[in-house]
């Protein structure tokens, strides 16, 4: 399942003293791999970007004591069949190696498809109300059942309601987790983990034996963000962690969905804020379909116009002298007079185009003999 | 009161079968005033714009029958103490004035001010929630309370909840009916309507004895809006008479605001649909007073500063250097190694600014020695 030889070097790397992710990935970018970080001179590190006691301390290696560590790590790696793959690796998900700040190695159990690509985050507090687990539930369950990919934190409430709905929507769903994965936090979620797995994966940047840190939860954030096309943010306050995810989510360029919610409710007050800052309202599945269709592989779009949710325009087609009288008309009550001075046309054309555009159901007649745009 | 004499030939007018609303108003713009549209040959009538049987019937004048009742209602008027206020008066309300459609006449119960242009609508659907009752009267008395003129329309539910919150607040408020000034709908609105008149007035575009038919509505809220800087609206149904408001308030120049709620309400749908649009979100009187300060007097605005409410911008001013290194954080902690690559600083003098950004609160330390911005 993992090829521990070739992924050994990248973990010793990662192990070296001054070696972050954005060095380690130079570096990787710089020699092409790992063993050939290990191989360089001196000089040609500190050529790639190395201060000298980085480049010293690469040429030693790691401690012994370190290797024996990653050694073991390597050992559970294989007993739990976790696969992990490099940022080099094929299979490494394709969006995320789009971010600013990817994971050199991504922990994974479950499998990763290609059309996991098609995917929404549904994130949000943990104090859920019931009716926002229910939305959360049913959206999740929504966007799964037409074929997107439902990404998430597993945590209580909001998470959990996300990766539930995916499921029952006989969907797909990842969770990503900020803790090692032969860990589950929150504990009590291990059989919703297990069902995830079988529908999708649960993954990780974090090595074995990371305990859930606070600390790790906003960089594990961007990972659920950067996997999908959008974030919706249903419930949460204004300190949540979710803005956080939304905010990030922008900085990648990626969607910012907030489902509104009544302003004197704390759980309200995070989506409305991101909907200030010009986050997209989701009232329903077909919010977030809208949105995403010009991202969307075209098999997928076909897969979705067949289902009918694939909507091109709102406003039905007008031929050239119809719009010329819808435009003419006002959602105020307008005069046929007016029409016609406005629209420019023969009075006869007009109220054929009058006629015309009262059945596509663009427009309604008035007491004495007035029309108006219909307000939808 | 009423100067029934320059007063006379303009209801005359109005009483010409053909002449609307658009035809009345661009005969006293050619000719300067009713008297003169009266006096004009049929040339001239032609000239400006009338078909030769408009002409005719001009110059014919109202039947005996018409004048009769016209005179009744002028009578009433000068009884009932209303003032009746001509496109032409100085007193007209000048934004009025600037929309596409406005009334000739404007009958009014109480008083305008010119500092009722700081006009703020407030509207909703008749069937209000407890809580969006609770919610449209406290942002109308924030409002009023600020000096802004709360407009609504005399409605149950949120009208009458506008009206009251600006009433509370000490404010001023204008209510805008369907029907005629003779008239009260609701009638049980009756002490509200009083209460209007002395800190504010009751308005209608409509002769007296005009019934408060459902065809009304639509125009009168046309005057809603076009009193008003912005139109907010709190709680509607998506078919409600509220989303027109919403909707011509947009084709004459106004902001419109909603108020967010949770999306499975009905009365939510209609608001929600509007910020789908693009409607300014609305969680407190402040919202409002960001959008409109570009639009306020500067006496107002002073005003408003002293009170605290006139932010000019929601960060703190940067000097350029700080600018700098903030922009080179993001929500996400960074190092300060990287900060100091990113700005292109040296090292001592990033760590000094980022300490001066801690302190402004636009950043924190994180462990590790890394920053973020934060979220807010």
């Amino acid at each position: 399942m993992v090829d521990t030889q070739s992924l050994r070097p990248w973990l010793m790397l990662r192990a070296i003293p001054g070696v972050g992710d954005a060095i380690l990935l130079k570096l990787v970018a710089a020699f092409g791999d790992p063993d050939a970080v290990f191989a360089a001179t001196q000089a040609a590190l500190e050529d790639a970007g190395c201060r000298p006691q980085l480049g010293e301390a690469i040429r030693r290696g790691p401690d012994a004591e370190v290797v024996k560590q990653l050694d073991h790590e390597l050992m559970q790696v294989l007993q739990r069949r976790i696969s992990v793959l490099t940022y080099l690796d094929a299979r490494y998900p394709a969006p995320l190696k789009g971010i600013p700040d990817p994971p050199p190695l991504l922990y994974v159990q479950g499998t990763l498809l290609e059309t996991d690509r098609r995917a929404v985050a549904i994130v949000g507090t943990r104090k859920v109300t019931p009716a926002g687990r229910a939305f959360a539930e049913e959206l999740a369950s929504d966007l799964a059942a037409l074929g997107f990919t439902i990404v998430s934190g597993l945590a209580r409430g909001v998470d959990a309601a996300a990766h539930r709905g995916a499921l029952a929507g006989q969907g797909r769903t990842l969770a990503v987790m900020g803790c090692g994965l032969d860990r589950t936090y929150p504990a009590d979620h291990r059989h919703l983990r297990e069902s995830i797995e079988g529908q999708g994966a649960v993954l990780s940047e974090l090595p074995l034996g990371a305990a859930p840190h606070s600390y790790h939860f906003p960089r594990r954030n961007r990972i659920i963000s950067g996997l999908s096309l959008g974030v919706v943010v249903t419930e949460a306050t204004v300190q949540s962690g979710s803005l956080i995810t939304a905010r990030v989510a922008g900085e990648q360029g990626r969607e910012v969905f907030a489902v509104p919610g009544f302003v004197k409710a704390e759980n309200s007050r995070g989506p409305n804020s991101l909907l200030k800052d010009g986050a997209r309202l989701v009232e329903s599945a077909q919010d977030i379909v809208d949105e995403l269709l010009p991202q969307l592989d075209a098999p997928f779009r076909a897969q979705l116009s067949t289902r009918g949710v694939a909507k091109s325009t709102r406003r039905p087609a007008l031929a050239d002298d119809e719009a010329r009288v819808y435009d003419a008309l006002s959602v105020l009550p307008q005069s046929v007079d007016d029409v016609i001075r406005r629209s420019g046309l023969p009075a006869a054309q007009v109220a054929a185009l009058l006629l015309s555009l009262e059945l596509k159901q663009c427009i309604r007649q008035l007491p004495g003999n007035e029309y108006a745009r219909l307000s939808t």
